[in-house]
């Protein structure tokens, strides 16, 4: 029977994941698809209790970050404003609970005015990123639906930006007229980066070459794999053009799975940026691990 | 009781058109739901049947234009190669039929090899347009879910380009993390033209600046019509940016309905270009006749 002392909760909008933790260790780890999306207020308690509910044998501190802490998710959880550390737990939210063995912390987002932005969930990560490695000085890239690029600087976030790319590569690719070309299929490699230097050299080709993907199909028998390079190129090339100001001069870290991340670095490194990859599948549990270790010694 | 001379067809993808005709004037307009995107092609002759069987006495010309000649349609018409003249009604694709009173003609669409791209309806609205001012020279802006910019010179189309401005702005609104902003809510003028003038000192913000939409909406209750002004601005002023090379020093007539021309227009007056605004209504109608015309008096 695992009986942990803190329960690590990742609540994004797709997924929910949990970890039963012995301090810095983790007991067992579990995942189920009740992401905040799928869930109404009510709906909360109940999916970690199904989830983890086993794991509960007296009060026990279940420390979560993501979407969980959004208006629309389980209890709102409030935005702290740049510049500031990634992280103060005891800012936390706690929603109220029907089962008394859940003692429940969702962790605050980060905003900023100028331009405005938000976010919830990366912040944890970046905790997490700097618990690592608390000296860096530099830009972090967080590819994904919502890809974040965030300066760091002495141990606090300074500024962000937030792009829409992976979004924007899922509607063009899956909803659009594109979808008659493109679909589900992989990008191909050498047609991303042949893309990728034509909108380095022309920014415009974003919105000039959407449509010409689906003319080459017609007319050239342009393949899905190459169409979908091509549209991965013309997005990703556009966002880090106009992401410039954010690692121009500094070293950035792209934070993420293998494949995006990997395209991401490349594509700066081609830029001429001093960028490297970095997996980032641990630092959430690593900056929960963090809030944990701070919440629990105050307690 | 209706009995034309021929039928006039505009077939998109979301609607048909037609019109009773006699020589160059409408006996009667009907319209349906049942456009390409609706049909497999052994549903298209009863579409048109349902429509306007009621108008065919004898053997009766149809000339259609329009998406019912996509490889998906109802039979593919050929795509001519730019440069050439809007329309050449005898290269117009014939399906078979079962109903022996059905004569009918689909015009061909357009094509370009570099880049590549294609257009199928608009080439008639383009004859229509030069029937009434055969001496234009200079850029039609076709607005619409697809943009058109087409090159107009000695009646000849000599290039063209596509924009998907008005799908993104769709897709954007109602299905992306922004529709919790925006949804169906109508442009603000104000903010649209406030945005235009940002995003023309920086195209980069056509990235850069939507998620900042959905951050201003939840930081500083950005209103829905602000927010789509905002993004409406966004999209056409990138497109327009990056049209460019085909609108300056010329000529621009915007063709269209009025609201979306009309910020076009608009924005590309600001941008220093000579440009015009042109009701559209009509032109599918005029192009229709001219193919017509010149077909009926060969048979």
């Amino acid at each position: 029977m695992v009986r942990p002392d803190w329960i690590a909760v990742d609540w994004g909008t797709s997924r929910l994941r949990a970890w039963a933790m012995a301090g810095g260790q983790v007991l067992e780890a579990r995942a189920s698809d009740k992401g905040m999306g799928a869930l109404t207020p009510d709906g909360f308690e109940p999916a970690l209790l199904e989830l983890a509910g086993d794991w509960l044998g007296r009060a026990t501190p279940v420390i979560a970050c993501g979407m969980v802490g959004a208006r629309t998710g389980w209890a709102e959880a409030e935005y702290r404003a740049v510049p500031c550390t990634p992280l103060d737990p005891l800012r936390a939210t706690r929603p109220p609970v029907r089962d008394a063995r859940l003692d429940v912390h969702i962790l605050p987002g980060l905003m900023q005015s100028d331009p405005p932005d938000v976010m919830r969930g990366e912040e944890t990560q970046i905790a997490g990123f700097l618990a690592e490695t608390p000296d860096f000085a530099g830009t972090l890239c967080l590819p994904g639906t919502h890809c974040k690029w965030v300066r760091v600087e002495g141990g606090r976030v300074t500024a962000f930006r937030t792009f829409m790319t992976g979004e924007l590569y899922a509607l063009l690719s899956r909803q659009s007229v594109l979808r008659l070309t493109i679909g589900e299929a992989a990008p191909d490699a050498a047609a991303f980066h042949r893309t990728l230097a034509e909108v380095t050299a022309d920014p415009g080709l974003a919105q000039a070459g959407l449509f010409p993907l689906r003319a080459a199909a017609l007319l050239d028998g342009l393949s899905p794999e190459a169409a979908a390079g091509r549209l991965s190129a013309l997005l990703i090339g556009a966002e880090i053009a106009a992401a410039r100001p954010l690692w121009q001069g500094t070293r950035v870290a792209v934070i993420g799975a293998e494949g995006l991340a990997g395209l991401y670095a490349g594509a700066l490194t081609q830029r001429g940026a001093d960028a490297y990859q970095k997996d980032g599948s641990a630092l959430v549990l690593t900056g929960l691990t963090t809030a944990a270790a701070a919440l629990l010694r105050t307690e």
